[in-house]
């Protein structure tokens, strides 16, 4: 405190003491608060998840299985590629690649943060579930000091529970060589590391691009260390991606390729720089487009093509730059803006090509959707929330879920049944201070898709009905978050 | 403190008190800071205000004089219009007066907030120069206490300065009947209010209808006391402007009809209420332009017609709900969707019937614009940032202003030249915390309307262009902020 600038008079400088002083202990008195509540709601059956993957039966020898590619851009929004309308970015491949099969206008991330989101993806719960429910920071970093104080880990993990049993443990356990390239972001340390969660291999960053120290690990050793350069890490990371399809192409293969970018900070290779005019986001996200037209060749090239099942789609809304694509909200929020994400499944000889799919769905969906493709049933000892998609994949229903429910971290802010869209309140999106929260507000996503005007006064039986559709899943919850069928 | 809920427990409750106080050490810190900033950066000039007003020539008898009648709604998104684009909300009136006349697809609000954005439609200046930089409040009230605290007086006015001259002053002194109906918002007490800044008539509420107490005042009396019924404001409201203009039907008048909807809390009327798909908000609108339309056929009736110029504008983006028209922020953030409003103006005889006009153009210029119309001259002791509109108006002109400035309170945020908008920072817009800011970030608005992509790495020389001529402009403004022109 005395290295205060001369320039402050001494009035001033005891009044901005005073005022540091009653921060910290505000902060002080938060942290205390944070962390008495890390012990709460934890209920957690490790011997659950060895159990399940006990049940899964191998593939028999010579037994055909597809091969997986599932693709997840970090932060990249609803409007940021071509084939869903953006004029500054030019992504031919992706374009290409939603001609040759489905492309989703109504899919959602399952959360609108990155960690909470992949935690669903992989799970096929809800984020709450897994009681991941805020992106994750190093131990005793700021941002994670800042997130208890702030109340949002009641649940206090700092991984995916070891009871959770993911997409690459399951296809691991099926016979997959699995491989992760990219970002993890569901824990730091064991027993949440990716080698310990289904991984064969692992190439890639335990957190967000803008996390430091940033290393890339392989495995559990680190293969670049903190700072890793990030202009070329695109091109690692392809490399990688290629190299595993290619030492795996004789047997089946899982390989989640799970994009960095365009989470900012941004980076692109030399080669990728000044080609779009959407600047140094759109060369980040052609050079994704570049990416995914690598991996695609290379299965081209190895002719596994036809059996292989390839899907690219981003983790939530975008966050200061990309284009949400006219809807209101970005990253962090619940509107649209903040959850619709673009989807993109190649799935030859199951979803037709040219498909523009309408219908909801969410990101746990493609859980049960992988699962039924590799011939492995879902988990029975625990709720599933997401549905195999290929009946909507294919267009023979409408839709798949009755209800969508939309989070923020472990709050449930927001209910869609059809066109119905409840936010309980909302965080501001408009500079203001969160404590000015509003709402609730009732949304007709068909008359009204930017979400502007409620209808909570002209329709308050709707909104009745959904508030109540809401308590009634909150109070399920509150019973049983982890959704365990305790008969089993 | 005493009445905390029971169910917390003794640790959390010494917790939670130890942080209250801490809060209220930090906000008596920042309450006392505020205090001390509010004798700064005056330099006020009483007699300027007469002397300008002194040298206006008054209209001879029988000298021809357009009346004017300036609508203002509050809070009016960019699409809240049909004309504007909304397919939810159904306004036939205002469509009319568009194609009447000139409807503005590049116009600004000069803040993206009410008081600011007000104080330089009136004067003709950037809202810092009339030192109105942030809403006003009643004296100790939590919100105006807040606004202090936060630094948001630097300038430390309660209203707008006795020696700005006001529009209505000018128009006066002309000899028009001047008339404000609605809301005033330039401050509630002496001199700041309506009949000392230019206005006859005032009848109206001296804050946005958000703020208690709300009463209507008749000039300095209560002519509804506080909480008026807001169901029946627009229909009294409406009743009064038919008024005025029917009682000065007569003579030059200039009426401004300050209409305090669509800001929050929205209310209609019983007739009004269940109309439009956009809910209580499209309702609310719709009312708005039935008002108009009371207006409109008032003026035909009384034969004011074709010597009545009609301006209808919004103060600044939509709030809570509303619909910026596809562009990025709301009220209360320096993207377009904050500060871009709609702008029609019907002029006969001088604007003709059918333009659509894109040049930029910001609230400021109204000034001059109706000045020139009534024959009067700009005040020439002071900067005047407002150009006649009329060469834009009549398509003359592609543009009026070579640089605009976007400011936040009392911050420089923003510039545009052409199609470039360079954002120094912005206020989170995503529902994160407001230390959390971006930037500097570049946009062309030709080729990225949402701004969504800056262009700060692949356009460097345009970014430092712009941030050289914003620093330039901050250091004019800090060394004559009230823009006197002292060789007078």
């Amino acid at each position: 405190m005395s290295r205060l600038p001369e320039r402050v008079d001494p009035v001033r400088r005891r009044l901005l003491k005073a005022a540091l002083a009653g921060g910290g202990l505000l902060a002080s008195g938060g942290l205390a608060w944070g962390l008495c509540a890390r012990a709460e709601g934890r209920d957690f059956r490790p011997e659950r998840a060895a159990d399940v993957l006990s049940r899964v039966t191998p593939l028999a020898p010579g037994e055909p299985a597809p091969n997986i590619v599932l693709i997840v851009a970090d932060d990249l929004g609803y409007g940021d590629l071509s084939c869903y309308g953006s004029t500054a970015i030019e992504t031919p491949t992706l374009d290409g690649l939603a001609a040759q099969g489905a492309r989703l206008t109504g899919f959602y991330a399952c959360a609108p943060l990155c960690s909470p989101s992949r935690a669903a993806l992989l799970s096929g719960r809800y984020s709450i579930r897994t009681h991941v429910t805020v992106p994750l920071y190093p131990t005793w970093s700021p941002h994670e000091l800042f997130m208890n104080v702030a109340g949002a880990r009641p649940y206090g993990v700092s991984g995916i529970p070891e009871d959770e049993v993911l997409l690459p443990e399951l296809l691991k356990a099926r016979g997959y060589r699995t491989g992760l390239v990219g970002k993890w972001h569901l824990g730091d340390r064991s027993p949440h590391l990716p080698n310990e969660n289904g991984f064969d291999l692992f190439f890639g960053a335990y957190y967000s691009n803008s996390t430091k120290p940033y290393a890339i690990y392989r495995n559990q050793e680190v293969a670049i260390p903190a700072p890793a350069d990030q202009d070329v890490l695109t091109q690692q990371l392809t490399a990688e991606a290629v190299d595993f399809i290619t030492a795996n192409r004789g047997r089946p293969f899982f390989l989640t390729y799970a994009q960095p970018f365009p989470h900012e900070p941004l980076h692109a290779s030399t080669q990728a720089r000044g080609r779009s005019i959407g600047g140094l986001y759109g060369d980040v996200v052609q050079e994704i487009d570049w990416s995914v037209g690598r991996v695609l060749s290379t299965l081209d090239d190895l002719g596994l093509s036809e059996n292989t099942i390839v899907i690219f789609t981003s983790d939530n809304g975008p966050w200061w730059q990309g284009d949400p694509g006219g809807m209101r909200g970005r990253k962090n929020l619940p509107f649209e803006g903040g959850y619709r994400v673009p989807f993109i499944a190649r799935w030859p000889g199951v979803v037709p090509a040219e498909q523009v799919i309408d219908g909801p769905s969410m990101n746990f969906d493609v859980f049960p959707t992988l699962l039924a493709a590799a011939g492995v049933a879902v988990p029975d000892d625990r709720a599933i929330d997401g549905y195999d998609m290929r009946p909507l994949l294919r267009g023979e229903v409408d839709r798949l879920h009755d209800t969508l429910y939309y989070y923020k971290w472990h709050r449930l802010l927001g209910v869609r049944q059809g066109d119905w869209k409840y936010l309980r309140r909302h965080m501001t999106d408009n500079g203001g201070y969160a404590s000015l929260r509003q709402g609730p507000f009732l949304f007709n996503l068909a008359t009204d898709p930017t979400e502007s005007y409620s209808l909570l006064e002209s329709e308050p039986a709707v909104a009745a009905e959904l508030e109540a559709t809401a308590a009634a899943w909150d109070d399920q919850m509150d019973r049983n978050v982890r959704g365990w069928k305790d008969g089993l």
